[in-house]
């Protein structure tokens, strides 16, 4: 998505080879035109698949997922994170590691909002190690429904979520593909490699 | 806002005298429509005042915050809520008391998102006692910024929340004023009482 793609090049920070900065327009300080072109690709993209529901975790998949929720015509949900959680009865609950944060919280969605005839679309900001979203696909297979997808605005290529989660046989749309970031420099995949990867 | 009054009642649950649950369209799924509408009502209620930029907290404000910020074309900040938080230097930061929670956060801005030229307008889905309204006008006044306004949700007026802002000279619009949660029925102040008050 080009759009996206220029907003990172314009607004992103290169901070080290494995971290990129974008609290200036997606996860602290939000760019509503950008979120609202964010959601109408991805409504494109999953527009045949039926979506009934929108699952996504707090706090930055929270504007991605809503702007796409409205595009669709259907709810949003976000998971809550917690440091721990106390087991109640009404919750749907996976355990979810951040090796950026270097943190493990429970991640929980109530279980009245999703059902066995449910088909979710998942959607959050970055996919890494795809520990986030794996937690999200267990929480929703928890509830007995489908993933339909999962869209991602940036997708580190080089670390393994997106093979982790393709090799489950799910589908996933990232908007911006990056291959490196070695040198300050953000590299992103051709199209042509995306397709073979 | 009519709107808004007739999700509550088709949607809300009274819980107590004290506690209404609006987690079926608010505060953990979310009703895309109804954000929507919420956006419009608050960019037409503030729109002579020149709004620079939306300053809300993670994770329920992040909805009506966004949408608002759409409807206005500025950026959206939300405030990081954490226990405790090492000092850093280019945070604004302030101490936000839960009494529903019994729990004390830091929550912060990143300065480089405000400055004093700023005229920031607040938003956040309930007021109650205030704490974390006064803690992001706090932030504003950090950053030598203006708040130009506040807008709510739902206001619990039997609470002090709204009249302590009110005191301060700040401007607040709240979109349901309930005057009372007593035996499970939700009773909203008139607009007459309203203007009194």
């Amino acid at each position: 998505m080009e759009f996206l793609k220029r907003k990172i090049e314009q607004d992103g920070l290169v901070l080290s080879k494995d971290v990129l900065k974008v609290d200036s327009i997606i996860n602290h300080q939000i760019d509503p035109i950008l979120m609202s072109e964010i959601g109408k690709e991805f409504a494109n993209r999953f527009k045949e698949t039926k979506v009934t529901k929108i699952v996504t975790i707090e706090s930055s998949g929270i504007a991605p997922g809503l702007m796409t929720a409205l595009k669709l015509g259907v709810p949003v949900i976000f998971a809550r994170k917690r440091k721990s959680l106390t087991l109640v009865d009404d919750l749907l609950t996976s355990t979810v590691h951040s090796f950026t944060k270097n943190e493990t919280n429970e991640i929980s969605v109530s279980n009245k909002f999703l059902s066995s005839d449910d088909r979710v679309l998942i959607i959050d900001d970055f996919l890494a190690n795809g520990q986030a979203a794996l937690g999200l696909v267990d929480i929703v297979k928890q509830a007995g429904a489908e993933v339909v997808g999962i869209g991602i605005l940036i997708e580190k290529c080089f670390q393994q979520g997106g093979s982790l989660l393709r090799k489950e046989g799910l589908r996933v749309e990232s908007l911006a593909r990056i291959q490196s970031l070695e040198e300050g420099t953000i590299t992103y995949l051709e199209e042509s490699e995306a397709i073979l990867s």
